[in-house]
């Protein structure tokens, strides 16, 4: 049984109540405790040693990585993250210089955002160290954005470059929180997912909870200079194009806006973010799957990302 | 460096905002977001396998363990548990079917509460199963009972029996999430919190708030027969009265009331809950410390609750 089957089944027994906007299955679960223009955002994600960090990484560069993979999600629904606890799990012989540096990392991301870090946990995890951070957030109703929503002929888009994170990013990049907010507030988006299993991975998430597919341009897809150098250098087998596809950790944002408003996204975009690419990859379709076109002729997406035609 | 070192240190460094009411140091976390009446609490806490339990432990009494620890502290605020996230790592090897059922004992003991799951998070974990928890409550802001407050003269009170928790109470216990609510309804508590430590150390967190100290009636406090049975039995080499005042993961409620309202709290409560013992054990005074008093004297608990004088 793989994750998503045993998510399926974990995820179908669990109980609700009528507090639950959002459930199981979106970037973040949505709450309601009866603010008058507000939901609440609740998300955790863990770091595991030599899973999702090892040796090579600083210190503060774990701490930075442990809250921003929640912050991410938090971006994945236009929200504002608001405060975090943290739960460490310590070997016997931690060395507390260096959990006191991964703290400051995380402190200081929490900070730049205005969040409150309140406290949390210390266990024994005699083997290896994790951190699993929860976090709280605010969203405005009509600015919230869920997984589902997309439909055919909506324009899709992606922020940054994508594929190989690997290369640092994993480790220090930022989580889209401004950005997300500004296009949920001046555009009508909908389909948003931030992209941590990989772009191929998670559009299909968002084509599952719109009953829908999507037509990507290969020429569009924002590959990174990291996808590309690991390449070149042999560090990694992928093709840049299939690492953009399908690597892990990008921490970007995925989005769908009606195509009449793609042209003024991508503009208004250009001057309120000039130093961060916003890229529209393609279109979803009523068709299901993901198909890849370009010049010589598309081709359907595989299960996991892969690409089944011959590239130059 | 011991864990409370650590914690004192890494608390220091972490940031704050206009929202915490109460950050670290305290049952839960207590913040603002502007509802009227009400405070949002935030508690996550984590089991590890080996650790918190082991093989003996039936699946559901992990899920029932791993929720109760944050219920025990929300019951400690005076607060009302509204969802739960649950992160889990788990070996790549993992029994799905033994997963599924550690969900159901955490899902039930959700549902008794009317509490909702939203979802969370699955990782890898290669040496041992991990289930980390977080918890979203609310609490009314004339209910909210700290650890702090506690003034000389208070009588102290504990619900249920302590000690001897290992012999199965750890992984099945109640969290006191209606008695509490219905205390701070009643009477003006004040310096209360959870007894997962052992009642001499967490009192001590109680006395360190409030600046204050404690003296404590060695027949007053509600010995449980597990601690009886582990002693006479030969599993445990502690005394009956060392085991209550030491054992963790009682999960009972310690808390503080003007000395005035002793009585009158002793004789309601066996009207609401005369299934569930309460006892008054002793009183809060100015002296520093915790002091021990029975019929032959008087005698200070040294810093881990250990007592010095001969017993029978």
């Amino acid at each position: 049984m793989d994750e998503f089957e045993l998510i399926a089944r974990l995820t179908q027994q669990m109980p609700a109540n009528p507090a639950v906007i959002v459930g199981p299955g979106d970037d973040c679960a949505v709450l309601d405790f009866g603010l008058p223009q507000h939901w609440i955002l609740f998300k955790t994600d863990a770091v595991v040693e030599g899973i999702h960090y090892d040796d090579r990484a600083a210190p503060e560069q774990i701490g930075h990585k442990a809250l921003g993979r929640c912050l991410s999600d938090i971006a994945a629904m236009a929200g504002e993250p608001t405060s975090a606890l943290v739960t460490v799990g310590l070997p016997r012989d931690y060395r507390p210089e260096r959990v006191e540096a991964i703290y400051r990392g995380l402190n200081r991301l929490a900070d730049q955002h205005r969040m409150a870090v309140v406290g949390g946990e210390t266990t024994t995890s005699p083997e290896r160290t994790f951190f699993s951070v929860a976090v709280i957030g605010k969203v405005k109703k009509e600015h919230c954005v869920l997984r589902s929503g997309a439909r055919p002929g909506d324009a899709i888009f992606v922020t940054g470059e994508l594929g190989g994170s690997l290369a640092g990013k994993h480790l220090s990049f930022a989580p889209r929180l401004a950005e997300a907010r500004w296009l949920a507030e001046h555009f009508p988006l909908r389909g948003m997912i931030d992209l941590s299993d990989g772009l191929a991975s998670d559009l299909r998430h968002v084509l599952r909870c719109g009953g829908v597919g999507a037509e990507l341009l290969s020429d569009a897809i924002p590959i990174s200079r990291a996808a590309k150098a690991r390449y070149r250098d042999h560090l990694s087998p992928k093709r840049p194009l299939e690492a953009a596809l399908t690597d892990g950790e990008d921490f970007e944002l995925l989005f769908c806006a009606p195509a009449g408003d793609a042209v003024a996204v991508l503009d208004a975009w250009k001057v309120a973010f000039p130093r961060v690419r916003l890229s529209c990859i393609g279109k979803i379709s009523a068709e299901p799957g993901i198909r890849l076109r370009d010049r010589r002729g598309q081709e359907t997406l595989g299960a996991h990302g892969y690409i089944h035609f011959a590239q130059p």
